[in-house]
């Protein structure tokens, strides 16, 4: 099952898909090389400005000549609760100076802006002729989805839930990433209850698999052979893998962040709303845990993003890990530091001997 | 996959232990055919008396000559918190007199009693020759797990986290059931922390197998071949199911909790403590949703599970799955109307055909 129709569709030697990680994590090349050696390399383009996406789109098609896909994220309408908003960034405003980092006001999101931008993202997609266009936070309008498949992108839908896979099926979309609570990073709920939302993957993927006709990409704490044929067990086509990539030597992301993830173990890892508002996983630390107590009382997903963005980057910069958001899936213990090439060449190397132990 | 190390111990034909489900739900006919299908049956005795327990054992004798087991709850040392008692006891009253069921002064545990029935019981497993015993809620002392391997019992621990799993090999277990965040009813979770011990089987079985030796029994929101197979090429060498069996024919679960299990989806099972004071997994209800703001002030388990017992009782009598605690996996939309041997039958035939697929 390395080749199959999810396979044949994205023009991809292996079903094995590098997840749109935001934050600058997959670097060009990042996903370059998992193209390269097979696999479908994404540019995670959630936090990109158009400039900037179209720059990389740009630098990776130097790379590589091989497909590759864009993630972007959907806005969606958020409450301004400036009661929440003072209080938390009172807060925050007491940590910046405990960690002795200057208090910047911070430059609050826009909706109306986020949809621009949004849309002109879509235009780049288009207009670079990008084969495979992923949505995260919701799923994208009539119009935009139509015109994508008009000028031939194959676009995938994420969905946390059975319903919410099913309404990305009835949207047209031509496959779906099932994200279970194993997932690191944010949660791509968009019409769920979020603790409803935290469905393990053993669970998601069979119940999934029995309502649906599209392709499903299984993520979360797929790390390895074992997790690719387990998932292709379970009902799933290919896999979505987050924290194996985030490991590599390509991936941009912060050297504490990939050596937190090395050093720790599943149990260290956990939800939380602190950064952003929204619930995500990753390796618990201070921030998170003096958080933990206000989480219901934060600003909503993007205005605490944008609050705590001070403190993420002076964190960074001093090389203080407690302050970071340290992003990782439920299986932290099975991250390598490898190539991308090289993990891609372990998971096929994996599989084929699983295969030949089952028959 | 289907026979090996673990099936060869156990003398079983098929990977497929039956979870020790307490509270009246494995029925002596249960245990039976599940062992007669090839399967482990298991008594869940952790809510029976000594008597009940030795009653139990010779209804199923007279019913198969094949092995079953027994599982047992290690009593743990607990809180007694009179306030919260207090505050949990009133609150439970006025929904008791809003339902309409008298209130009854519930009698409390008391630890140093359920360590002497604990102690009854294992004699019962030893006298009896139970070839099988597991335990949940912790690792029994040394001196208990020396008699029954001096009897030649097998000894399977319960553990939610690696570090967990881990403890049991170094306590001399023979096997260890890792229970994924999947699983229904309640968290067998001994020494994590609440919150960090919810880790899905996707990411809990490869980790655990990299870090044991023992053989690894996986547990939660497995229903099927598709699970089965899943699981072990994750590295588990068999499977405990639970709603699976929960919803068969022989079960003696309430018919309104099997019902409420085969119309939910599995975005409406929810973890709660609500019942308990334990966290527990089941489909929501008004119960849930009452108690949700002020789980955290609950008298611990089994204070909370002592209170709740009236109001739990008199909603299964009067037909009012509200307040009944419908305990049930991740996966209720993969549950079916079967009998244990046509469930087993069917789990070996998904299997081998999947096989055929893979191979």
């Amino acid at each position: 099952m390395l080749q199959n129709g999810l396979t044949r569709r994205l023009k991809i030697d292996y079903p094995i898909i590098q997840a749109p990680m935001a934050g600058g994590v997959t670097t060009s090349e990042l996903v370059a090389a998992v193209s390269n050696a097979g696999g479908l390399g994404m540019i995670g383009a959630g936090y990109l400005s158009p400039d900037q996406l179209r720059n990389q789109i740009m630098e990776i098609k130097a790379l590589t000549r091989k497909n590759f896909g864009v993630n972007l994220f959907v806005p969606n309408q958020y409450a301004v609760d400036e009661q929440k908003l003072k209080h938390s960034e009172k807060y925050l405003q007491t940590i910046e100076s405990e960690i002795g980092i200057p208090t910047v006001t911070p430059s609050l999101p826009n909706y109306k802006q986020d949809k621009e931008t949004f849309q002109q993202m879509v235009n780049i997609v288009l207009e670079e002729n990008i084969p495979i266009c992923s949505f995260t936070f919701g799923i994208p309008s009539e119009e935009i989805r139509t015109k994508l498949k008009e000028n031939a992108s194959i676009i995938i839908g994420t969905a946390t839930t059975v319903q919410e896979a099913i309404m990305n099926e009835e949207a047209g979309m031509d496959a779906v990433v099932v994200q279970g609570s194993e997932a690191g990073g944010h949660r791509g709920t968009f019409a769920a209850g979020e603790q409803q939302s935290l469905i393990g993957l053993m669970s998601l993927i069979p119940q999934a698999a029995d309502c649906l006709s599209i392709p499903i990409i299984a993520a979360g704490g797929i790390m390895d052979g074992r997790g690719l044929m387990a998932a292709q067990c379970l009902g799933a086509m290919g896999v979505q893998m987050g924290t194996a990539f985030l490991v590599c030597e390509e991936s941009g992301a912060n050297t504490l962040h990939k050596d937190a993830i090395l050093e720790a173990s599943e149990d260290q890892v956990v939800i939380t709303k602190a950064f952003s508002g929204k619930m995500a996983r990753g390796v618990n630390n201070l921030f998170i845990e003096r958080l933990q107590k206000t989480e219901d009382d934060l600003p909503e997903y993007p205005l605490q993003n944008a609050l705590t963005k001070g403190i993420r980057k002076a964190a960074a910069a001093s090389k203080n890990p407690e302050y970071m958001s340290l992003w990782s899936g439920q299986s932290p213990r099975l991250a390598k530091k490898l190539t991308a090439q090289e993990l891609i060449e372990k998971i096929i190397n994996e599989t084929l001997k699983l295969k030949n132990v089952l028959s």
